[in-house]
């Protein structure tokens, strides 16, 4: 029987026609990216493999997780773009093929020949759209081709989809619980793992649903929008207002210069160190303070942004902030706002909110109330969720470490296990259930419900015929013989899409770009049923197997069992 | 009185003589790390700075971390070869220039014309060697240079430095539990935070004390042992020992062949079957297992390992793997060992040495029973504690997950704050006390006791006289009045070196190879005494200022207070 479903599923390969010529593929992002980046008993196999005379025998991998991060429910897949990159430009320089040669020096040559010959022409990769919001056990890759090469593959690309889909993953989390009207700004690059730790998490945290970096290599490379104003370091370097040279600053219209705005702005201060109508106290405010906000007003006149925190909020960063904002006001830019990094952040910024507000009461200046406040300082889910609830008037997050390093949860744990060799199908057995690997090539689909949102995924053969709209469908839990349910598909979604057909005539599916990808990752997101996204008890999305591949799992994974075996 | 203090401090910079030229420094290790992997606004200040024409200022900043990783109270400093590389090799290519253009349109050009132009050539880094054993608040770099250029260093070294120095702690810490005498090999590629997370994890891994690494590409670019077996897609990938075409197999001595190296193992294992002194029970053990093994030791005789847990380890796997080992044995073989990877692997390994044992005994093979036992699956320092508490017979641990990822504690904290500009020092406040910084340019000395164990760390002004053997010195905490002592050094150990002298003519210390540095990590750890390296409760090393540096800092914290402060 085993022979027999292998073949039968062999035969559901059909070439579809060929469109125009599929866009030439980039190399992999990070040079450091090369086919060494495996695990030395990929190579190990391979020579095993080769000697043996099976390396060329077709093999179907499953790339897939067991469990959600971050006691959620979903997960949203990335890395693929950076995997059909490695694939299409898989190929062993010589010096690698030396340096292999070196460390394994057992091997005979003729295994070194085979791999200066091998690439990845003969290997199909079907996949789940990046981007796309994903569960348990469903592979969001397949991965077929000669046994050895695709065992190459293994390490890459779990390494590429593993960081990947968690960073996203905790984007997305943090963008659902911050609210779609925030700013959401990734500030991680000092402490992500590494200067490539960095750059994937700007990347995937965009596609996340985050607005900007303050990485200018990540800005650079994917284009994603930059922010940022400027540290503590800058309040601390300047001592006096003395010190500004330069002090005249050009009306925003152009058509005016002020001539010395260092005392347009002492005028505003004294005026608000004398208006009884704004709320809290404050006398003589920081000086060198002063000199940084003013200077940097200076060079940036239309983007004036402070970080108000270096001495003492409300005494001295808010109103150091009022007076070059209002001065500004005068010439005709409008300031951008302020950024807390210290101290309780929902009562600094319902403070300061309080302040704009009597500001704009008090001098008559519309707008000045919703001046933009700012937030940082090691924030999480947890404190977004906190400050929800206690209430704040920040506008706009700046998050970096819990971010960028999946503080909570830092990996996955991707898996990458065979399915089938030679057209048999083949599982891993392990005493702990939730360890045991789905057998078989397979297809998978999403079935969706009447009010359009997704109700089960299940995974068939792949020559079954596909669950069809309208038409019940048995969903069985592939362990559980208990868990199981008829479901009628208003809609039905397959999964793996083909990105790179290797020589099966497959068209081959456009990598789309990052705005697609991310917009991609929103809708998908929009789509999940609320309770499945809840952060506390959410609900588990079902995750199915049809009727026959659950008697074909049960029937092998009895006659793997050893001989003698009672457990 | 604070420019008295800064510009004696200034004074203390002598040149010394310069040796001969030392050694050309490469570039970074991973080409993504150029100038423009740093935060947007160090170059909005650092137009800010400009604009002001502050940017020349000199300005001297201190790296450090505020709390020890892992509820430890040690740190291993690492990163420090990437930053100096990083500074030899800082200069604006005219597309990242370009780049910057386009996202700061409000800069004047005058300014990317002074992008255009610097480079560290008048920037001093002083630093603790790479692989010292570091401790909270002292500078484990100190860098001094044009405040606008040091500004636009502070990212990138704060990237190369954090991860860097919490994976080799990491390290050192399962090195630490695991014993000395143990194996440790990382094999973190595939779960790593992206390849180049995976690539330093390796890299500083090994500097903190394991032997090997899996990561092929980190095996050839830093020269780091590699190591490997396979994995259970290759036992699986085999259906029965009917595959194995090429069946003979040469002596070790090269002087005969086995005709049938097949039938060999199976005369074994039938042996094994009726051996009655054996151990536990088995019957037919799993042939696709068995030919995978035949096939791994046809392929590696000299060094067969085999993972052993893909059906069940005692009833199959180790048989299957004592039975190829005896057939190799036969022809002048030493089997490596076996792998465990799922299970109790105190229990396994205990029962596997017993059996290997048994087998030592039954056919008298010496040797046999100290044949190797590695385990992976998920290892960290409490499983490694709990093994040594339960007992084992374990010789070689593989660690992935939590080692490379830094589960417990995914991030350090590094920060990089502004200490001195134009010989004013500075100093940054806080609400709260442990983020306070300390000001002024300075030396940090390690004083040792009579048995050779350093006793305390103290920062002194730069030109203050340092501390003399034998002679007796007040160590105070930073902040807290009552906490002080005197002490009489045996030993004076001057903690930051010059790794890149800039313009002083200061001779540049060479930078280590990798085994240097992985030498001097483990002398520093065996220099330590026990209590501050265990890992329940600790003692906390102490970090002290000297006397004049103490009365300077409150000094300069009380005129830094807002007027009208009361807090």
């Amino acid at each position: 029987m085993e022979t027999r479903m292998g073949k039968m599923m062999k035969m559901g390969s059909i070439a579809e026609a060929n469109g125009p010529p599929a866009s030439p593929i980039a190399a992999a992002t990070n040079p450091m990216v090369t086919p060494l980046l495996t695990d030395q008993y990929q190579f190990t196999m391979a020579y095993a493999y080769w000697k043996a005379g099976k390396h060329q025998e077709r093999a179907v991998f499953d790339l897939f997780f067991r469990k959600n991060p971050f006691g959620g429910e979903y997960t949203v897949f990335c890395g693929l773009e950076e995997c059909i990159r490695f694939v299409a430009n898989f190929k062993f320089k010589e010096e690698e093929i030396s340096y292999l040669q070196s460390v394994l020096p057992e091997c005979e040559d003729g295994f070194f020949e085979y791999l200066r010959e091998i690439d990845c022409s003969d290997v199909e990769v079907h996949a789940v759209p990046e981007g796309s919001v994903v569960f348990p056990k469903i592979p969001l890759m397949r991965i077929e081709g000669p046994v050895a090469v695709v065992q190459l593959l293994e390490t890459p690309f779990v390494n590429l989809v593993n960081f990947a889909s968690l960073v996203t993953t905790n984007a997305a989390r943090h963008r659902l619980v911050a609210g779609k009207s925030k700013g959401l700004l990734e500030f991680g690059l000092r402490r992500a793992q590494g200067p490539d730790g960095a750059m994937s998490a700007s990347k995937y945290c965009y596609i996340g649903g985050f607005d900007a970096t303050s990485n200018v290599a990540a800005g650079k490379l994917f284009g994603i929008p930059l922010r940022g104003t400027h540290s503590h370091a800058f309040v601390s370097s300047f001592l006096s207002v003395n010190e500004i040279v330069g002090r005249a600053l050009q009306t925003c219209d152009g058509l005016a210069t002020c001539k010395d705005f260092v005392n347009l702005v002492q005028t505003w201060l004294s005026k608000l160190q004398h208006a009884v109508s704004l709320p809290g106290l404050f006398g003589d405010t920081n000086q060198s303070e002063l000199a940084a906000f003013i200077s940097y007003a200076l060079a940036f006149p239309q983007n004036f942004l402070a970080l108000v925190d270096t001495y003492n909020v409300m005494r001295s960063g808010v109103p150091n902030f009022c007076a070059v904002a209002l001065a500004l006001n005068d010439l005709g830019y409008k300031a951008s706002g302020i950024r807390l990094d210290s101290g309780d952040l929902a009562y600094l910024s319902i403070e300061s909110r309080n302040f704009f507000c009597a500001i704009e009461k008090e001098f008559d200046i519309p707008g000045f109330g919703k001046t933009g406040i700012a937030a940082s300082n090691d924030l999480n889910e947890e404190t977004l969720d906190a400050l929800n609830k206690q209430g704040h008037e920040i506008d706009t997050y700046g998050i970096g470490t819990n971010l960028v390093t999946c503080y909570p949860q830092p990996a996955l744990g991707c898996v990458f296990k065979l399915v089938e060799i030679n057209n048999q199908p083949r599982m891993k057995l392990s005493e702990d259930v939730t360890k045991v690997s789905i057998p078989c090539k397979k297809k998978c689909f999403r079935l969706y419900g009447r009010e359009g949102f997704p109700l089960v995924d299940i995974m068939t053969g792949v020559n079954e015929p596909p669950p069809k709209v309208g038409e019940r469908i048995l969903c069985r839990h592939p362990f559980i013989e208990s868990k199981r349910a008829y479901v009628v598909p208003h809609h039905v979604e397959e999964l793996l899409k083909c990105f790179w057909p290797g020589k099966s005539g497959e068209k081959r599916e456009e990598l789309p770009s990052l705005q697609d990808t991310r917009s991609r990752c929103s809708q998908q997101l929009q789509k999940m049923r609320l309770d499945h996204m809840r952060r506390l008890n959410p609900t588990p999305y079902k995750v199915s197997v049809s009727g026959k591949l659950y008697d074909f799992i049960h029937y092998l994974w009895l006659s793997e069992a050893p001989v003698g075996e009672l457990e």
